[in-house]
């Protein structure tokens, strides 16, 4: 078995591989606060349909290093991932990311059209945010850095958006257990890269001729917002609502979470040659 | 003497303060890269002037430490003004800026508009740039964390918007002493928080009825193209363009600077209670 750390010149990347090596290959980017642990419902029944499965951890986040230095942009973020899936030889897949791991899908997609067949975006878009969207991670910030991650988590938990979470203890814990492994560095950069979306972003996607899908929480504002528009600009691009869900759709839903996939995932049959069972 | 270090919850700021009590302050923010060493020549001249001069260093330049992370957004530099001049009881005051500085010193006037006179821009603005403008960036922050500061410095020194600071060797040698000082994680820190430049910027630092003030280097094309805007928009704002000058001003042309500052200095004298003989 390959070590499960990547080194590259910048960091010391932790990543998991499951399934035959002739499968088809899906790749699972978390969102920011996440890691690995939050795909193991994903993961498992991805298996079973006879996907081959990457996983792997960002910058700062559980068993990933920061690398040579603790500020980065989205840009380097892809960079990663592009080091990594050329370590383990991955040919066209397909990117599944939430919320930040999607603006990474997204981003990849448009810097190496050749290599992916299809993005699967949860809570999360092509789009830059606006100052107003990102707001929150100031107070966010600060308590992480002044009181550390064992705080900020259970401020998160008392946030509005996390009312349907908390509703049911077991997945409470579970975002708790999950959240606390990241560092406070690992917060505090990548939230501040949220800043360094690219311009052309939507553009550069819808130019790149990959398919497109997406699966966001009707409670989660922002991402509604930003899907909605981005919707009008790439109008191929397959949409689903979860109602009554909000931004930790993996974490709250991830039956109905993987019915949608599998129905993106029949979409793009096609395009995938070595067609999984 | 007081120490030339303030420790805030966040960071050790290295500063210096010059002249009587009660003279007019006014502030220097130096550049990306910079720290006091660049002002030498403007504190002994602002001095002469009968002025209080603060000058101190951004983190992760020269003396100042980078605090508890090592990531940081624009207006984290903005508090730590605040907080400095705050524990220096500096009341209204003037703030130059040079380039971040200016940046710096846009957003604190649209902050706290009671607490400045006036603003002095130093190929700067309070505008976002485009992702195009940042780009070089990209490759500076790859030397920089690859090779270290001293490459990064040797590279920067043979770009083309440096060719008249090569045409001397002393302004050379000048350049490559100040910014060897700086570290790499201040480098990378500083040149990320540039994306987080606020939207409303220019609305904010318009609404302030602070006074604006800025001196460009007419073949430093980006701020060039960033104040004609500004101009634009902050119609009051007094522009002085100095012909065949580039971004390191007050490098190149520091005599010059300090009589256009002067002139500056001259026009808010009204607003100036304590007038310096």
């Amino acid at each position: 078995m390959s070590p499960p750390i990547f080194a590259s010149d910048y960091v010391d990347t932790y990543y998991e591989i499951h399934g035959n090596a002739d499968a088809y290959p899906i790749i699972l980017v978390h969102p920011i606060g996440g890691n690995i642990l939050i795909w193991h419902h994903e993961i498992k029944l991805l298996l079973k349909a006879g996907f081959r499965v990457v996983a792997y951890e960002l910058r700062g986040h559980h068993r990933t290093s920061m690398g040579r230095t603790k500020a980065y942009a989205m840009r380097d973020l892809v960079g990663d991932l592009r080091s990594l899936l050329e370590h383990l030889k991955i040919g066209k897949c397909t990117i599944v990311g939430h919320s930040i791991g999607g603006i990474i899908a997204s981003m990849y997609a448009g810097a190496y059209p050749e290599s992916v067949d299809a993005i699967v975006l949860i809570n999360s878009s092509p789009k830059r945010f606006t100052d107003r969207d990102l707001e929150k991670h100031f107070k966010n910030r600060e308590i992480a850095i002044m009181q550390g991650i064992g705080p900020l988590v259970e401020h998160k938990l008392k946030a509005p958006e996390l009312r349907d979470l908390l509703s049911n203890k077991k997945n409470a814990d579970f975002f708790r257990e999950v959240l606390t492994k990241m560092s406070v560095d690992g917060f505090v950069a990548a939230t501040l890269a949220l800043y360094t979306i690219p311009e052309n972003g939507v553009e550069k996607l819808r130019s790149s001729g990959c398919s497109v899908f997406a699966i966001v929480g009707s409670e989660d504002d922002v991402f509604m917002r930003l899907l909605k528009e981005t919707k009008q600009e790439i109008p191929n691009m397959e949409l689903r609502v979860l109602q009554g869900s909000d931004h930790w759709v993996v974490i709250e839903k991830p039956v109905e979470m993987y019915d949608i996939l599998m129905e993106f995932l029949g979409r793009i049959k096609p395009k995938i040659v070595k067609t999984p069972p």
